[in-house]
């Protein structure tokens, strides 16, 4: 086996999901982890955890949710137990086919996921973690060659991540330090208000309440902006390639908006609800092994280099006791590359200049 | 997708496990069953019941059970919980290597199965089916091309199994009625008493209690057996071949034994405990889908043309109510062909000749 399947298990359940003795991990094994699996498998056997196995594949979820008739019973008890007695869910993606799914009808997919959040919830309340393992599938979506792509992927995952965790603690200070964080760039002049919002030390591991491996980013949930922003890491929303999003936001509302590609796909998120029309999230990403956009929104917000807005609900971890933040059904995530002559400011003080943290 | 897939899935949903709307179906996946599993789940969307898939990986197994220390958890709650809700529980076995856990301590296989008898019971206690997927691990075994397999396995498992149901509830009636029978064959001459004794009408479906697809059988347990046998089916008993096994009964007690190969393999089954030198099991082989030894239990013991014989535990469904059935922990099958010259019979009544029921 490749010591870095090795690697990759080793960070997932130590660093990343805190697996102690006599834990109870459900697994969540794609159709192609399986050789990442058998490794979590050896390190969940060394820890003394007990271990369950389930399958995610999107071939088979095609296939039920096709030949359902599209109402589903509401968390079903066989599945809210296990997650509710679970210490820990692992979801190893991994797939044949990212459009594997493609073909299920929209309302289908939504009625199973309204009837599921329970379940969801349940999940979310263990020490859950997702992460990926290189597949053809993901190195053809991201454009690359299989070896090219697991050299990528295992560049992102396999950081030290001790000491990224300690240089976003820093700007994750700096940031709940601010009132108004402003990003320059080409195309790009947009000020965001963030005063009193927590930031979010996002360094794939649940003791940092971070979720997702690799991750390497710090996160904060803007009260306004004033503004416009363009979007120029290419991404995939809703199933829809979108190039170049131009957002213009006017007391924190977006007022026009324009893209190269994919306009349609960016009105129709904005059409979602009133909250769509907000920013939810400002998300720095710091991730050095990371150092080009894959198509895989989980790898392309941590790119370092990098800012992502998020059109759409807030996450609870950055709002104070006793406020609310953004509220609506969508989170989507748009990404700029801070290059050559961008700044990024905290208070009227740059923190980075053309990609570059003052401290690096 | 091959029509066969199709049609094994809806075999096994509807005739085997009938499943109904709102049921819970835990769908057990073998790494290489995902074609069959996916043919499963349409038709559990079709039923409305509702579905989770768990993961049954050798590979998985052999990593986690040679990592650990040995010493496992009894009945882990999140498992335990899960399987006490399900209503039923599909097996579709299907790996890619039939020695993948060969090199797992056997005492480390013992433990984890002894700290898991709650969770077998309540997997017993679901309408559970056992079937496979054609593999070419499988095809490996059975020393067979793969598509020659794949006919095999379907002509198995696609039977008019109301039909076959009815002939063998014929024989059924006919061997609860018996006291005595008695097999005769080239190198085999054995009585056996089966007076009092339940047979069971095992033709693939939950509402007969037989829980493999394929089945077609009809057993019992003897009471006791006199004479002698020879086993000509080559079988792999405990990872080991054997071939030829001849046993001699007296007053019901294994007294002498011999085979072309493997005999160290029987002796280990005889030592086993008492009830290992006494027969748990005579079955009557009834598919005539399955015309040939694969070195698969599953589907050798069904064989149509043959008697199969088990040292060991005998089956509750075949003790009357305040009696005891032959106790052990082992059952190991053994299987003689019924050929030209064989007799089966009841009570001195010829039911089968040279391998041919009298009503054929």
């Amino acid at each position: 086996m490749d010591d870095r399947v090795e690697a990759h298990a080793e960070t997932l359940v130590d660093w990343s999901a805190r697996v102690e003795e006599g834990d109870d991990v459900v697994l969540s094994v794609g159709p192609d982890a399986h050789e990442l699996a058998v490794a979590v498998a050896g390190k969940l056997g060394e820890r003394g955890a007990n271990l369950l196995c389930t399958y995610a594949s999107g071939e088979i979820s095609r296939a039920y949710l096709r030949a359902s008739e599209g109402e589903f019973d509401a968390d079903p008890d066989f599945e809210l137990a296990m997650l509710e007695r679970a210490d820990a869910y692992l979801s190893l993606g991994g797939g044949r086919n990212s459009a594997a799914t493609a073909d299920v009808p929209e309302e289908t997919r939504n009625a199973y996921d309204r009837a599921r959040q329970g379940i969801r919830e349940a999940r979310l309340d263990t020490d859950w973690v997702k992460t990926l393992h290189p597949t053809r599938s993901l190195a053809q979506r991201a454009g690359m060659a299989y070896e090219e792509y697991q050299d990528f992927l295992y560049s992102a995952v396999l950081r030290d991540w001790e000491s990224l965790a300690a240089e976003q603690e820093r700007l994750k200070e700096l940031l709940e330090d601010t009132e108004e964080v402003r990003i320059a760039n080409e195309g790009t002049d947009l000020t965001l208000d963030v005063s009193g919002r927590f930031a979010v030390n996002s360094c794939a591991s649940v003791a940092y309440d971070s979720h997702n491996l690799p991750s390497g980013e710090v996160f904060t949930a803007p009260r306004a902006c004033e503004g416009h922003v363009t979007f120029d890491v290419p991404m995939t929303v809703n199933d829809r390639r979108v190039k170049d999003v131009y957002l213009e936001f006017e007391d924190g509302e977006v007022v026009d908006f324009a893209a190269a590609q994919g306009e349609s796909a960016i009105e129709g998120v904005l059409d979602t609800d009133d909250g769509a029309r907000r920013l939810g999230e400002l998300g720095i990403g710091m991730n050095r092994g990371i150092d080009r956009p894959t198509d895989t929104i989980l790898f392309d917000e941590k790119m370092a280099g990098t800012v992502h807005l998020a059109l759409g609900r807030a996450y609870d971890d950055c709002i104070p006791e006793g406020e609310t933040g953004n509220q609506s059904a969508t989170h989507t995530d748009l990404i700029t590359t801070m290059g050559q002559g961008s700044r990024l400011e905290l208070d009227g003080e740059a923190v980075q200049e053309n990609g570059t943290f003052r401290w690096e």
